[in-house]
């Protein structure tokens, strides 16, 4: 695939972080919250199996914040998703599709509950500030919405736990799985959840003080050594492989969360209010023409940059390839799809062109690991 | 500078143009509405030179439409705006800053009013569809908001009348600017606006069929031969000359309409209802501390990718320069910042350092030409 170079501008936000990456050897960025987010320091591949050995440190200062305080700040957050919020505490992590009214899918963000007035909404890629206050604006609700001045960063990878316990000590490796608590480094209290877009364990830094968050990001390298730390970035063949879904890359407004197989942050059964459940019903009740699934492909290469159609013996359209990727691990390309009804089960047959030339290929539940 | 590729993924969208400019010669990309919008054919002044002469065609499709339509559309469209839409008239466009309760701006979109219960709003780079979808379920309105398949093309340069003529005939010359009217190629009527997002003149081509817009595409090239036509894009050093403000980089949320200069687009007299109005009255009333103003400074070279603090003689920050360039006419850089109070007058000398050093420079008003 032929490169080409990003033009930056204010626009295009840079980060804290953006003049150390840019030295640590970035190669490539993606725009995600209209921010620089960093897409590769060379190899994905070699990235990859790094991040599954060792212990990464990234830049995903665009996984930006919406804050959400107020009087009647838990009834807008439960509003904008179907996920069941009424039982949730205070210091943890929720996944959480965000739906309109036809239940299309706006962003699948972790909300963190930092007590009953205040949220953050920990976005991927759209403009969900604008979602809330409209709403807020018609509801009349008693809300103060904002962009705050967070920037996460990210330790990612099996020694992350032993890279972080040597800066925060036992309490950060009791922290549990989508928990998050305040930790102290440079005269700052820092929030950190144990969270991360891998499936190799690790830390998510919510930086509100600059200062010391930077300091802290070249600490990470300083005292990483021993663990053999590098930059890294959310890595498209381990995030295929564990199935971790993207927002705009596998699922858009066009998809509802059944679709893609979010049946467990679904709930119609109570009477909790929120945008989209009538249509949830009625999709329940009619069933569901089409699911996200995995695919494997027969080949050993592939440079997906937009949809691809999947086909069956009779060249019929039967699902759309929406991501994918070498896999190291199964030795052939391995993907995230659109099935149409009744092709999304493990023992169909799937064909792509792909480079010039028809592959084979199987369907398959996800994650693939 | 040094260069970074794009990462390239279903989530940036590729636009029905995109497989002909990468033929023709695309060697950067920006990201807009979640879009591929070309940055660069080779040199940025080379296209400046070229457009300021001859006729370009521009993949503006990340000009995304928001579509309103329904009994309460106009009342919904009226409400995101500060301009005054009561008097508007179908085969319009209008220039319309948009705000939130606050005064801050969401977007500087061009609004078409298709009728009096349709209109688009032709979109900067903000996801304003889930603003008016907020607005809209908070408020109960009766409308129906979409993002349509429309792919503007751009015509733009002082050639494009006549290329234009060629293939609609005498009656696009009479299109008046901002109007907009239906014209015929291929079997299809495509919606065509005298505007563009340069002051060379030109036309938007609101494409909704893909097949005969492909083939309009395709033959604007052929037959514009003899006026030297050529692919392009959005030009940094034409568009700033010209004055001409870009939303994200000019002006973001937390900048009002008064401190970007839109007074003849606020209406605070009448009774026309719109979110912001009382804001907008205070800051009036009060007055505002900082305006954008032009800069131009006694240097030849600038890469400017963030924002860049102008000082004065006591190093005092009394602005930030947003966009900047080398001006081929002034044979100088220019740029647009936020200048404070009261420093944003025309005999106002300030510095910046770039490029190591440090430059002098006038604050001057907009545009340049």
């Amino acid at each position: 695939m032929k490169n080409f170079s990003i033009a930056k501008s204010r626009r295009l936000r840079g980060t804290p972080y953006t003049s150390r990456i840019e030295k640590q050897g970035v190669t490539a960025y993606t725009i995600y919250n209209h921010m620089l987010l960093p897409a590769a320091f060379g190899s994905t591949e070699e990235s990859y199996h790094h991040l599954k050995e060792h212990v990464q440190i990234w830049d995903v200062a665009a996984e930006r914040q919406v804050e959400i305080s107020g009087k009647d700040s838990a009834k807008l957050v439960q509003l904008m998703t179907c996920r069941d919020l009424s039982k949730s505490k205070d210091g943890r992590c929720y996944y959480c599709p965000i739906i309109d009214d036809n239940a299309g899918l706006i962003n699948d963000p972790v909300v963190l509950r930092l007590n009953e007035n205040k949220w953050w909404i920990s976005l991927a890629d759209s403009d969900v500030i604008l979602f809330a206050k409209g709403l807020a604006i018609g509801n009349k609700f008693d809300v103060k919405i904002s962009e705050p001045d967070v920037d996460i960063m990210a330790v990612q990878g099996p020694k992350s736990f032993k890279l972080m316990e040597k800066v925060f000590g036992d309490k950060i490796i009791n922290l549990k799985f989508f928990g998050f608590d305040y930790f102290e480094f440079g005269g700052d209290k820092h929030l950190i959840a144990r969270s991360g877009w891998s499936k190799q364990g690790g830390y998510e830094i919510y930086v509100e003080h600059n200062d010391s968050g930077l300091k802290l990001y070249d600490h990470l390298f300083e005292i990483g050594k021993e663990f053999n730390v590098k930059p890294g970035c959310p890595n498209l063949i381990e995030r295929i492989e564990s199935g971790l879904l993207s927002y705009g890359n596998d699922m858009d407004n066009g998809d509802n969360p059944y679709e893609c197989n979010f049946d467990k942050y679904i709930n119609i059964d109570n009477d909790v209010k929120f945008l989209g459940k009538e249509k949830l019903k009625k999709i329940k009740t009619e069933g569901i023409n089409r699911k996200l699934v995995g695919v494997k492909l027969n080949t050993d290469k592939i440079s997906l940059t937009g949809s691809l159609d999947l086909i069956d013996q009779n060249k019929n359209i039967i699902g759309e390839l929406r991501s994918a990727c070498y896999s190291p691990h199964f030795k052939k390309v391995i993907g995230i799809a659109m099935m149409k009804k009744p092709y999304w089960n493990g023992d169909q047959d799937v064909k792509a062109m792909i480079n010039g030339e028809i592959c084979v290929g199987k369907v398959c539940d996800l994650p693939f690991i």
